[in-house]
């Protein structure tokens, strides 16, 4: 089956999820922020990961488990965050109130892992597993994101490896667990996991390139977002790290700009000087040769591995 | 084993965790937290309940993750209760602040998923049914307690229900697992699942009749604080439910009085001329008497069930 089809898929099944009526200031936030889209890769990785393996539906069930999950996480973020849209939508602490974002998002994660056993069978450990491991590991991520803030000296290492927990290692579960649901060995299970994770890796890198190197035209939002706001992004990271003392005072400078235009202008002309786009391109090439290399050596017939090959592609070649 | 070996073999169990050292914002919390204590109530139900069957270790993990969960649901609910003392010691949310208190809870949730699938064995799929069941239970009566602070016609009825979802049905599921994991029939599982849902309301129904009638020089915190709030207490609703239009207007007024001294002193009049302790009494002995009959049918050798039996009535019978 195609993105297209996986996709749809997910939808009819977020769609149906049953959820009870009452009490409804539980649950009728959760019927409203499933619904307010997201692209579902990670659902849909699910089921591209099972059907190397058998019939994709084995896996329908963890699939929405993941997405669940995923969802749960954005839920909490936000409050976090204090995020008041998401997806050009009214985040949910901000439409209800703090007390429903906390609580609807704790009955979010149990409903996950009631998706994530449902009909899970012979392989219901292994997938808790490897789903426990992951939860804990995005909740790390995420704290290490909220450490980054407050802290002047974080490495570009420590960059990655806090995008890797906070977002990398659920792709990674996601094509596991898939493949798992159809009896994949554990070495096939885990070259997915690993080409799911570097894949996430390489998404989040783009993400940051994007940020400052988008076509505007093309973007959908506001080009340099993450400069005005002194995110410290790879490309902060890997400038900061090329610096001599010199550049580093104008960085510096730069980060203080109060003219949006001027300072985004000035930082693109200052990472151009030290070669930052370049560097962080090579970085995410790497990371996507690795998934791919991954993805080659799963065992199955190499026609089968369309699907995933070119989500990856697509996912690393986007524009907006 | 007797109940303080039972509750000494959890203290150490929860002191050896093994939490990891990093992020420090997130697992630091949660040391000081299981550290501060509690009564261990559920994980102890777990134990017993295994004892009737066979060896309490065999349930030790479970019973664990009952703790944890259940101290997730108390970082969670103090945020959302506005709480800044649990156990007299300062809450989570309030000694850090409030993204940690959402975090650190969130990874305890998934850490008691750990726990519980920890050598769970061929009893994994049962357990984490009643588990998931019961933790959603636990979110749906915890927000039913929220919303009937903004209502006016709450019931006794809805009351019972709020209390069953949001504190019983742990009891019982704590119960159930502990059973299930030493190999019980689903029907004396079943049984130990009702003797704890009931001898939880019937624990809820004491400590809302405590707050009012406890003995001042036992009771160890202030009496009538329930009353000063303004909390819709089965005391309260009790009053309500058997009060006659002039009887209500009475309620009303005392429920403005500012001097704390006559508030609570003239409400236990109005409750002693209702008749409400004694019929709030006939409700609990209703409930621990539907509690010791399920005990009464799990079929297992009478003195084996000793210990059970004491715990509930040493939960009912306390002044403190």
């Amino acid at each position: 089956m195609d993105l297209a089809s996986h996709t749809h898929r997910i939808e009819e099944e977020l769609k149906n999820l049953g959820l009870p009526e009452n009490p409804e200031g539980l649950y009728e936030p959760l019927r409203y922020f499933l619904q307010i889209g997201g692209k579902r890769i990670r659902p849909v990785l699910t089921l591209m990961a099972a059907e190397l393996f058998g019939q994709p539906d084995k896996a329908i069930n963890q699939a929405v488990a993941i997405e669940l999950f995923h969802n749960f996480t954005l839920i909490h973020d936000d409050i976090m965050d204090n995020a008041p849209l998401r997806r050009g939508m009214i985040t949910v602490h901000e439409k209800w109130n703090l007390n429903t974002g906390i609580l609807s998002g704790d009955v979010l994660l149990i409903e996950a892992y009631k998706k994530l056993v449902q009909n899970a069978n012979e392989h219901i450990a292994d997938i808790l597993d490897i789903f426990n491991r992951t939860a804990t590991e995005v909740c790390e991520g995420q704290q290490m994101d909220m450490d980054f803030e407050s802290r002047i000296d974080v490495s570009a290492a420590e960059y990655i490896e806090m995008i890797r927990l906070k977002t990398s290692v659920l792709l990674g579960c996601a094509l596991e667990i898939g493949a798992l649901m159809n009896g994949a060995s554990k070495e096939n299970a885990d070259h997915l996991y690993q080409f799911g994770e570097h894949i996430g890796i390489a998404f989040q890198i783009k993400d940051d390139i994007l940020d400052l190197y988008a076509d505007p035209e093309k973007f959908g939002k506001q080009v340099g977002g993450d400069v005005i706001a002194n995110k410290k992004t790879i490309l902060h990271l890997t400038a900061v790290a090329n610096s001599s003392k010199e550049q580093l005072s104008v960085l510096k400078n730069l980060s203080a700009e109060s003219d949006a235009t001027q300072k985004i202008e000035k930082t693109r002309m200052m990472y151009d000087h030290l070669g930052v786009k370049e560097k962080c391109e090579d970085l995410l090439h790497d990371h996507l040769g690795t998934a791919m290399f991954h993805l080659e050596e799963v065992k199955v017939e190499d026609h089968l591995k369309k699907s995933l090959r070119e989500l990856a592609i697509y996912l690393i070649n986007r524009d907006k």
